[in-house]
This record gives structure tokens, sequence and C-alpha cells, in this order.
């Protein structure tokens, strides 16, 4: 199949994935990491993933900090290709300065927005749901991917799913975006069948994109522009901007308006958000998912284990040995060392808290 | 008080430690090491328990891998005064070599002995006892310490009391030494109110020690005494010395030949035979047992923990986060980690067998 004519693949990559410290650092998040066992980055997984249908036409948006690994990581994406914020504000003014650009490089383009840090098996299957959602975004709609919910999930968002867009096979208008439920609320939403995740995917005219932002902000909209008709301005606007995410500024307004329509996807994503996700994630995709003893993110050679499961990186060089102890997770770096347990991944956000507090923000 | 005339202090300073792997190494053995907290290690500790009852008078019997180390953190003890083993021949060769020089060079000494990787807690407890086995020795018994049992434990032998020993007011025969029993059987035991712990702490005469060994084993007393009249044949005879415990060889057959009398004692002992006791160990003698968190045994501020009970031994410099586990036991060096649970820690043996089996013997 071509690349799709127009298509730009826009990818934030930020976060600093604090759930999965050590890890993930502020100084070397989890895009920059192989953590599928792909063999990549999760940041180049996502080039893989989008070169056949974006071609060369890429945006990455990413800290000052990383903008050198990023360019080292995606040769093929040129130096213009690697957008630097002067500081964090969040998705919609990441996304929001790719749009600008990109209104005024290419007045027929189409964007799609992808995160730098999510997991998708199927990449196949993936491309087909951009290639549907690019057709409707041509059209002048907001366009995002509704991820087929495998289990009542209280982490992510819900799409509800209205009736047939005429004209696009496949793609719903948009009722509502619902923020993260309950796991009871999540269990009545996959009962009606008319709910999918919202995996923060969007695909749309940068136009578009900016006067529905316009309509709720109308200034925010007019400093990006006025950041893309000058970008040496970029450090003096960069700071105006509005602290908010695409979601609230964009999607959620523009949903209530009927302007948002979604493409139901099933692909298997996942967004990696902790070390029991992780842990799962491994674990669908080993080879040999029976094998006794913990998955391992890594070299294997380096673990021992007696009697356990769940999960071991050994980051370290050094030998790692588990005895007795069912979905433990560790995670051995040179200079910090995390033992939890799947169900306790959560938690590891308080060690990062109680690390920055105490002064060893070196660690973190 | 004073030392106690021509009382000798014999060290068999012996074993690998293999379950406080990979703390204690066959390179470095856990006696090497401080695991009680004290700022020295256990080695050390032996000494500094001694030397009021036995002033200058020593002799370690270790390894000739670690002479070296064993010199280096004793050196009141003196060159002469650390006795270097051409390979491991187990305990009644180390202790019966002690015995045969010190028959030679003192007639009227009285030794004790006592292993260099056990934790005393109550050092002037300790010393009331061995003045009392000293006394009891000196008549020509062989006087064993028996620990006050403080559970039902099935990890140790057990010392069957008789009647009071007549002179020796504090002592009595010894029945029969009794194999590890099973924790039911060891609960009779300690019911009776007749049952010690046998921690193979021995106070004897050498020519008494050397002369029960000829009851059963001629050769071997007669080898052991050629080598103290003429050390130069120490790698030459030593070949040709038994491997067998002293317990068996001696301790045994003397108590059914109604020769062995017990000193009952209660100073608070234990050899450290894994992280379990090691954790136990900490929590009684740490000086604040409520506070939260895991016991550590090393610099505490490299340890954060969350939600969490056990053991953390941080030896590597690294900071070691755990979350949301109790009673694990985290044992970070250099080159190994360790994670495991108390209630498992009899299986880190697997793991070094596991290493040696799969020529990473250098781990060890």
């Amino acid at each position: 199949m071509p690349a799709l004519d127009n298509f730009w693949a826009v990818i934030p990559a930020g976060g600093a994935g604090t759930r999965l410290w050590p890890l993930s650092r502020r100084s070397s998040p989890k895009f920059l990491h192989d953590l599928s066992g792909s063999g990549q980055s999760l940041l180049q997984d996502t080039w893989t993933r989008l070169a056949p249908l974006a071609g060369d036409r890429f945006l990455v948006v990413t800290g000052r900090a990383h903008q050198h690994e990023v360019r080292e990581q995606l040769p093929a994406v040129g130096p213009d290709g690697v957008l630097a914020e002067p500081s964090p504000r969040d998705s919609m003014a990441a996304i929001g300065l790719a749009a600008a650009l990109l209104e005024r490089a290419d007045p027929d383009a189409v964007m799609g927005s992808f995160a730098a840090d999510h997991v998708i098996r199927d990449d196949d299957a993936f491309g087909e749901s951009v290639r549907l959602a690019v057709g409707a975004a041509r059209d002048g709609w907001l366009v995002t991917l509704g991820i087929d919910p495998t289990f009542p999930s209280s982490a992510f968002g819900y799409i509800h799913l209205g009736d047939d867009l005429a004209g696009h096979p496949g793609a719903y208008a948009v009722r509502e975006f619902v923020e993260k439920p309950s796991t009871a609320t999540a269990e009545t939403y996959l009962a009606t069948g008319d709910y999918r995740w919202n995996a923060g995917m969007f695909v749309v005219r940068p136009a578009v994109l900016l006067d529905l932002l316009a309509e709720g902000d109308a200034e925010f909209a007019a400093t990006l522009r006025e950041i893309a008709q000058d970008v040496s301005r970029l450090d003096e606007l960069w700071p105006r901007l509005p602290k908010i995410a695409l979601d609230h500024a964009v999607a959620e307004p523009a949903a209530s308006a009927g302007r948002v329509v979604v493409v139901p996807a099933s692909f298997g994503w996942d967004d990696v958000g902790d070390f029991d996700s992780l842990a799962a994630l491994l674990a669908d995709v080993d080879a040999n998912p029976d094998a006794h003893g913990p998955r391992v993110l890594g070299d294997a050679s380096l673990v021992r284990s007696v009697d356990s499961t769940g999960l071991v990186v050994p980051r370290s060089g050094r030998v790692v040995a588990v005895v007795g102890l069912d979905d433990i997770v560790v995670v051995d770096t040179p200079d910090a060392l995390l033992v939890t347990t799947r169900a306790h991944a959560q938690q590891v956000k308080q060690v990062v808290t109680g690390l920055q507090q105490d002064d060893r923000g070196d660690l973190t």
C-alpha cells in the first residue's frame, strides 16, 4: 500500500513515565526504551508503524532535554521533523504547535497524532484504521480511534459511540468522551458494546483542529498561529500557552457539538502505564507463555529464578536471583533497584515522589 | 574479671554460608561480614567476646584462602594464632589440630571452641557460662554449652540433660545428643524442659579431647599429634584425616559413655543460618522495633520503602526501593542481587547450586 497523500504523522513524545521508575526517568522517559521486547524503543516502534502511512512526513514534538536522543533514534525523520518544546505545556500546546506549522506548510494536510510510548500489536490493522480515519478527516471531522476494550479498565477514559457516519463505513458519531470510570461503571459500558477506550489518537485537518480550539480559546489558537508564522518567537510566546490536555481543550467540547467521529479499532493496544501492564504485555507476546519463571525484559541469562513468576528487568549487567515470589517485579538498573509486585505497581509513583522530596531527584 | 588461667580460645572459621548468598560467598564467607550490625565482622565479634576470658591465647583455624583476611581482621591474635588448613576437612580435623598443638604448648591448657560465625547477644552471660564450663573441663570432662531453646526449631540438634554434676553447680550430665528433630518432636522436647540446643560449643582439656577421639579412631588422633610434633608435615599428613564433624567423632560416643557434661546457658544465641534468622536477629536488636519498613543491614539512607517489611541489605551503593511487600528479603551486592522472602530463605541454596552447575561458580 502506498503512503497516504498529504498525511502527516505527529508524535508527541513527552511524559516521564513515573510509574515505570527506575526504568523510565525524567532524563530518559519510557518512549526512549525498548519495553516491548521488539529490539527498538517505543518511539522507534511508533515511527516504524507510521512510516508506511506517512512516508517522510513526520513531526515529533518533544522536550528540549530529549531532542538530541530523539534525533539519534530517528535519523530518517531529519532535524526539521523534531520540534523541541521550550517547556512542558501539556498535549494541546504540543499538538497545536504541530497543527499550526502544518497548516502553513501544506494546505491539504491531514495530521494524525499518536503518542510515542504506546504499544500496538497489529501494525496492519492499525494502518487500516488510520486510513479510514484520514478519509473522514478530509471531510472536516475531528476523528479519533476508539480501542475495543478487552476488560473493564478504570485507568482509561471511554468514548461513547453514536450513529453511523454517512459516507464513511466503519466510522461513527461520538456522543461524548467520558472520564475514567469506576470498574463497576466500566462493566456497564462494556455490556452495551457502545464504548471504546480513548487512547488519545486523533486524525484531523490542522485548520479544523485550530478552529475548534479557537471556539473555546481564541487567544490560544491565535498564539499558536503566531508562532508558526515566525518560529523565532517560539521562546517568547510559548510560556503564554495554557497547560491543558487536547481532550479537554478540544475533543470534549467538539463532541458535545457533534463535530467528532470515531473509528472503532482492535489492533491490540497498551499504554504500558505501569509494570503490571508491562508484565501482561510481555506475557502476551512471549513465544512460550507456559514457560516457568518470570518474564524477562532484557538478557534472560542474567536471571535465575526458583518457584517465581512476574517480571524481571535486568539492566545493570548483574545476576538477579528471585526465589519463591509470585507476580514479583524486579527492575535492576545501575543506580537504582525497584522490588514490588504487579498488584502494587501503581504505588511506584510514591517512591519517585519521596526521592524528589528528599533531594534525590537525580535518581528520578 | 581477670582472664581464665591457661584458657585458650579456639575459633574454627570455616563454612561458606551458602544460604546467605550473595552476601556470603566461598571467597568471602559470612564470618568475615558484619551481620549483626555491630560495626565489625562476626569473627571480630567472636574475638571481642572471648578476649576477656582468654587474654591473648587464641587459635583461629581457617582455610588458606581466608588466612590473610582473618589476620587483617584480628591483628591482636598475631600470625602464630592463625592456622591455615591445607583443605577443608570438617570440624574434627580443624579443632583436633588446635587441640594437638595446645597439648604440647601448654600442659595445663583448657580449650574452648566457638564458631566464628555465631551471634551472641549477652557477652557477660556468655562469659559466666564459659567460666563454669572451664571449671568442669579442668576435672577432665568434655563440656558443652547447651542453649535454652526459644522455639521448637527443627534446624538445630538438641542436648538431652541428665543429673546434676556433683561439685559443679550449674553443670549437668548429658544423656545424649539428638539430631535435628521434626518440629513436632522439638515441641515435646521443649515441654520436658530437659533439652537444650547444641550450638557446637565445647570446652575441654586438649588431651581429653584427643584421647576421646583415639577411643573411636586411634589413627586420627595419632596423626593429629604427629602434625603437632612437626608442623612441617602438615601438608603431607592433613589429607589422611577423615572428614567428620566433632559431634559424630567424639561428642556423641562420649555422651553415650557418660563422659560429657553440659552447662545450660541463655545468652541469646543465633547461628545466622539464613536470611530469615538474620531478619529476626536484626528485628531483636533494633533500637526501635516498631519502626515502619524493613530492617536494613547497612546504610539505611539507601533504602526507600512503601508498605513493606522484611530485610534489605544494600551493599552496592545503589538506592533500593521496596513497594508493597511483606517479609521480603532483598540483598543487593555489586555483582549479584537476591530477592526472596523470609519463608523461602532456605531455598537460596538452590540458586547457588544452579550457578555452580551453569559455570557461574565465580558468583558463589
